[in-house]
């Protein structure tokens, strides 16, 4: 039975609380937040107590910890977890930088504990389908990536100022899923990118309609399309070409309703955002998480992972601002 | 080489003429048509020549003809130009009444002459591979068939005087569908009706809606839904269940575009009507008639599909007057 | 605050006690089954208790019972539970006699509490959705509607036995579905049907392919088209007509991943059957009964609903046997 | 009426001989091919006849000509015929060296004559319909252009040889889409390329699986990928967002046959190759031209267009062998 205390009692937090609260093999029992009733509140649903985070950390029956709290405390918590001995999932990302990315990898090694980085779409069951009928070789040798994703709207100016930027803030989860399908480190990194949706956005000096291509020494290529706005809902498609076919997760409609009329043949827009369409993908990651930690198997997305998403990530940017390819 | 006259130059006698002239093996040499300016601007268009009836059975170069006009014509026609000798395509009906169709076909037989009669559905490349399918066992043995067609509007109270009603006129081609798909004749045909979309139409004693039940003696069934309205285009579904799943041919959309807005995710409308969605089928049937009368093989649909078609039409309209199954 | 008692402690009633527990105005508390061991396992994974029939219906704090036991002990618990004043969730049907169940309506009346009865699609949302669509006039006046309804694979002869029959037990679902979509009662109902899968089901005298017919005294028809059997999953859509145009619910893909290669364009089956394809619908269905019992207001599907539908099976049972069409 | 000399008896020009008999205006009166028994076959199909260049070029009967020749022959020949003073039609690339279509499209300037560049995807149905939704704004103003292009199986050795490679024989056509939806001339090209599919690809120093972006000064952004192989047919895709919404032509499939099996529910493939996929864009751009030269009206796509899309082959390539965007 794994006993686990949240970090972070807002919308993502809740989202976790819920699926540690079903799974047959965990019980959650603390939840922290720097906003107290916040944390009563969800502690109180599932029969957990609220706490501090020191008394969390010291509670020798919590052996999991579950950081869903604001990004700029990601890697003091990891540490501080680490050092309590707890086993860690981390919301993504670790840190937007780097070197504090590896110097809080560093102390996780060091307290031998094991750390899932939450990128949740490889657990989506269609992306995870993909993902395996690849792996099978259902299309043979894999030549080509291409990832289209973008948000139903912008979000506010306060969030983008804190949010890293479009690439460490957004794609992030598009570099994860690249690497995961390549299967092989990119070499290279070329981004191009523009705010063309809101002023803010560009008054920030973020950008918010971009396009990356990232290469490998194989020559395999993967190409990242990304908005912060698509008026149809949450766009999130993945083409994988091989030698023998493609393999393709297409949207996932909000129903299967359909209308036929006089002005075409209309269909539900794809679920709204990430709450709606990775559900699943949160129950499943919940459940790979702890399915390892039974079994002591590696734990996949890794801190590296999250490592090396940054590092696209930050390529990313050097590309955008010196209109060259980065080379790896 | 074929040498053909075509009787009627009006909307499906210009669709076989086209087919006709761009045929490698078929000319087109003379029109026939009661209209006869129509005759002419046909035939100047092709380069064939506007003719009298008597002119063109009695033409030992035309040794195929084209019966495209009204009706109430076709089985004078059919007969006439089995007697002449000549091979013969005919629009389907053959006649409204199965006694005449009967005396039609016998006067054929006798003059021993090759007879296609018109049911273009089955040449539609979709339509087709769907049989193909189903008789290369690939969903298992035949079960059950769905049939859905609409037309995009009621035709005119002019056209449905001397249209036979419903039955002989609209669903005579789901008929001829059931039975080719079947591969066995109905026992027992119950139909359901009403007019719900043309007062005119119920005022002629017709009906513009229905449901017809079809069930073969080994259990088989198929069932039929027809409306002389479908507000989004032309509405021509099949659907074939077999032990071992299912085959099904989908509308064909205008164009494959596909428009995703904040309203929804809204692709073509089916194609409007016959002349848009059965085009391909109408070079096909006329390809399969050449080919068959080169090779001296056996024609389908046959004068007795015709007939066939007709007996089921025939029933429906008793089942409706009886409020009961009819059994054959 | 509701306080339940769980009848049933079987695969139906796991997925009943499952949602009950995650509504937030609910409390499973006791668990009966007839296998003592079943109610214990699911009681304690609720933190509920297992129970006796008598005590829970004893106990003042159950207001609410939720009968999911077998079709033959339905009748008695909602008479037994009307009686002790509860308020009352049975899984379809009420009983297999008109009879028996017109007699168990009358003494829900008398005892004055309210009932639903489970015909869950109702509550699916793409099914809602297109009824909302329809109460909409999106399409409007209503002429025709279409359900397809196929299991993945027959049941047992041992089920079947039981069952009362394909229109009684399966066909049922899509009789509720006709007349919540008509909003008009049948006045004549039509069936065809065979045995063409299961030799099992044809020496039991049952059938396992139908195909009924309805139609309302204004015209508007209904066709259903049942199977026992679809190897690639379960198959569940409608097809809604009216005057300008079409709604349809297409059905669920297990997920949304296509593999386009030389054999063609695959994409994922539909979800296995009603637990994976109506999860959503079972929590709905719930929710509205609390929100319906919270807020005072009258409950669909009523006892009623279920009588009316047992009316169509019945009456499409006796067609079967005649072959005629059965007025009502 | 226009007197239409072909010249160029192959493949392409069959295609086109075919579309310019059909057509009410347009009469074929000269076919002339380097291989006589071919200009003699398909001239003797449509009634024209076989013959020099010369001699067709000195024809004041000719009107319009139609290059469907090698493409080494196309600037010689267009501006052989503009000397002449026909109005004419040229299959693209007006050559391969941009120098060589400058001083072309000057000849033709100077001569005064209508010249049509044969970018046929322009006339494709489907994908006019996106372009004129897009320019009637219905998805806002326009911010990304995605193209996906992939032949069904890499050309031989021999036709890569003489091709230019991969931008100026493939990608070209995507150049002119991008340019024509993008309505703004890129200022930016970065592309991606490695020979993933064929050793002889590689050898001949080519390659056949890239990705290029293109940037214009307003910041709207065209993503191309392309490959010589897809095992599942001719992918043809293009979506482009605009800030209410994105417009999406799909593949267009061989039938509308679908087979819902154990397997999965399979679809057909896209149409195989050019001539299927494009056959209406064939018809319409000749339509199209006939209708300008009727009209007097400008032509496009223009030569300016065939030169501006070369411009952009060509610095995709210097992009390509620099590892660098490549400014305009």
């Amino acid at each position: 039975m794994f006993n686990v205390a949240l970090f972070g009692a807002g919308r993502i937090g809740q989202i976790h609380a819920g699926n540690i609260a079903a799974h047959p093999d965990c019980k959650l029992v603390r939840v922290v937040d720097v906003h107290q009733p916040a944390a009563e509140t969800l502690a109180e649903k599932y029969g957990a107590q609220a706490s501090s985070l020191e008394d969390a950390l010291r509670d020798s029956s919590v052996n999991l910890v579950a950081i869903c709290s604001a990004t700029d405390t990601h890697a003091d918590l990891i540490e501080a977890s680490a050092r309590a001995g707890k086993a860690i999932f981390c919301e993504k990302p670790v840190d937007l930088s780097m070197e504090r990315v590896e110097r809080c990898l560093a102390t996780v090694r060091e307290a031998n504990v094991p750390l899932m980085v939450g990128f949740n779409r490889r657990f989506d069951p269609s992306m995870a389908s993909l993902q395996q009928a690849l792996s099978d070789g259902e299309v043979g040798e894999l030549e080509f990536v291409t990832i289209s994703s973008r948000d139903p709207g912008a979000p506010s100016a306060d969030y983008v100022k804190t949010s890293g930027g479009l690439f460490r803030d957004m794609t992030i989860h598009d570099f994860d899923m690249a690497r995961w399908l390549l299967q092989e480190e990119p070499v290279s990194v070329f981004a191009s990118a523009a705010a063309l949706i809101d002023p803010q956005i560009k008054a920030l000096g973020d950008v918010d309609t971009a396009v990356i291509t990232l290469t490998c020494a194989s020559g395999k290529m993967a190409v990242i399309t990304n908005s912060r706005r698509a008026s149809y809902g949450y766009d999130q498609r993945i083409e994988v070409h091989g030698s023998k076919g493609m393999l393709a997760v297409a949207n996932h409609p909000e129903n299967s309703l359909i209308k036929s009329v006089a002005e075409g043949v209309v269909a539900q827009k794809p679920m709204h955002f990430f709450l709606q369409r990775y559900g699943d993908a949160y129950r499943q990651e919940f459940a790979s998480l702890i399915e390892h930690l039974k079994t002591k198997t590696a734990i996949h997305p890794s801190g590296e992972d999250g490592l090396q998403a940054l590092r696209l990530a930050d390529a990313a940017l050097t590309s955008l601002k010196t209109g060259r390819a980065v080379q790896l």
